[in-house]
């Protein structure tokens, strides 16, 4: 049998021992679950972006996979706690509209607010419920209770969208989600928002014209060693997003630019 | 069986190999041991810091579990290596102090010096024994070698406290002993230390007064977002102890604040 | 039987979830193999420094490790993807030389170039191919698929060494290769350079003449608490390199030093 597997996506860093207690407490439940850490330095408290690391994520780990995210300003508060299953998969964590984008790509099956004590810590801390309700609600799942022990049924959650590209007459309005290490923008604007397949050659010099503050991207690379050593190009990343990337350099640094900067495909 | 737990708690950061080559001869040594991180990010050879993460953790983890912890500014000096036994858990690492924190928390039921080269790397380097020397160790343990046959008891070792607040006719003195992720301040001041418990409702606005450099704050909160946002509050945190937060915000930058700060509850 | 081993080291920081989802892709083809970071935040795109952290820590791995390592500016260019056998551990990554240190130390059995589309995610991304090629391959090593059925043999790489030191009338002209995160300078010096044996004595003050920038040290320490709190020294490190050192301190701060810097053995 494969050993279950549990992946964890929070912004609690990895300088506190938050996120290695909250793995002692998946382990002492399900001692056999392999761990998998996603991202635990999303900055702290934004839930869209947590939401759009996990939406990226999730197609590479195989069914039966447990996706535990915890990004929760709300901890402690009347938000609920729930835990929902998609294609196989579990997701748990705060009802604040985390998981939205992952299911608006997958859809939902099941979705429960975890009521049940049995599968808490006892005395949950009111300001750690990462280690307190949501790694034993993880951890029980992997180890095979069914979702739905966990907890009431519900039909209420919050749904939070990604920000999506909005038309205009001059073309597609988009904006940064991401910077990732390089320094690579990762905007929400995909192939589906690009010109005619006919004009989608990569290469092509007219192929786009992307705006980002006073910059004009004309030409669509296929992958970053393809540009000029400094020159700022667009590709289509490994996540399907379009991104602004300089060869060897670092396209948040040279455009001053950040997540939530305006782009214009036009 | 259980696959047995092994948790590192290192100064080590992330950047080096040096994790990961404890790592190497960790699984080396015992190939189905579980790993977790507890932190390898403590600031470099705060022996104090360090104490406080471990005990912090150790609730977290089941019986079995091994804690090999290496923050070990006296490496290859004459300082001991050791390793302890408490609560059906072992505990590796320098003999600097990094275990009393969590002993005095927990009793100690065996102490032996790493004495015994057979359960060591053959020629240990004289800087990094995290590799060398205790990781063989935590390895022997969680592959189920007797305590005892890893080196000669021992009843000589550091005891290090983790400062604690005192008593003055104004109320307590306590100090911060770490910074969190999030810029909370935790103190060591504790639930015991606030009022007697007929005043210990959460929110009840006379229900202390913490004072923090010019700042005064009057009321505790159970969880950060009952707080106004920006707003600096006080709270029981998970760990038990004391925290000066800011809802959305950052206490430590706020107030300018770190570890060694003194409070005054008064 | 022993789990697989897989060991990870890449530029991609931790930030983003690109490591995850290569240890989804790994432990969704090899689901009892256990991973192990070694780094993920090697300078981007430093294949040099890479190489060098990757030499330092194969020796602590057990036979059967599979070492995946994706610091790789070529991506999805004319540069093949690679695997390569050595003392009976596998390589994996892109042919850029990332090997060529540690198999300089080890000598190669078998390399081949990572051409069979079975053994890589369909459509693979032109700017992942750290989750898309080189994972799957590490996965289905670590499976135990033969080296040969991923591909096509090739004798036919990149060698790129890490700079060797040179010796000049006056010594050794050697250069910082890394620095660790408590400063320490670790350079391409090794024992072999210093002095005839007869001088090897640790901590004779003579023992040696080093020069960076406009410091001199003139004596070698065994342990960084052997030389006075806050003083420049010298030590042969964990990985046999000789290391300037502050004990106490940073000495890449106090030398304003960094990777490059020359050093000289007078």
């Amino acid at each position: 049998m494969k050993p279950p597997l549990i992946t964890l996506l929070t912004d609690f860093g990895t300088r506190d021992p938050f996120v290695g207690m909250m793995k002692g407490v998946l382990l002492g439940i399900c001692p056999g679950a392999r761990l998998v850490d996603l991202s635990h330095e999303t900055p702290p408290q934004a839930v869209t972006t947590a939401a759009f690391l996990l939406r990226s994520s999730i197609d590479y780990f195989p069914k039966g996979t447990v996706h535990l995210a915890v990004v929760d300003p709300g901890v402690g508060s009347a938000r609920k706690a729930i835990a929902l299953k998609s294609r196989g998969r579990f997701f748990v964590g705060p009802d604040n509209g985390l998981f939205s984008a992952a299911l608006q790509k997958w859809g939902i099956e099941q979705v429960v607010e975890l009521t049940e004590k049995k599968y808490q810590l006892p005395g949950p801390s009111p300001t750690f419920h990462g280690r307190d309700i949501f790694a034993p609600a993880a951890g029980y799942l992997a180890k095979g209770v069914p979702l739905a022990r966990l907890g009431a049924p519900t039909n209420n959650w919050i749904w939070r969208e990604i920000p999506r590209p909005f038309k205009s007459p001059q073309g597609w309005n988009g904006e940064v989600l991401w910077v990732d290490r390089f320094g690579n923008l990762v905007t929400n604007l995909e192939e589906k928002h690009l010109l005619s397949p006919k004009l989608r050659k990569a290469g092509s010099p007219n192929f786009l014209r992307l705006r980002i503050g006073k910059t004009v991207i004309l030409s669509l690379i296929t992958h970053y060693a393809q540009a000029k050593k400094g020159t700022v190009a667009a590709l289509l990343g490994s996540s399907g997003n379009l991104e602004i990337c300089v060869n060897g350099g670092n396209a948040a640094q040279k455009l001053r630019a950040g997540v939530g900067n305006p782009v214009f495909l036009t």
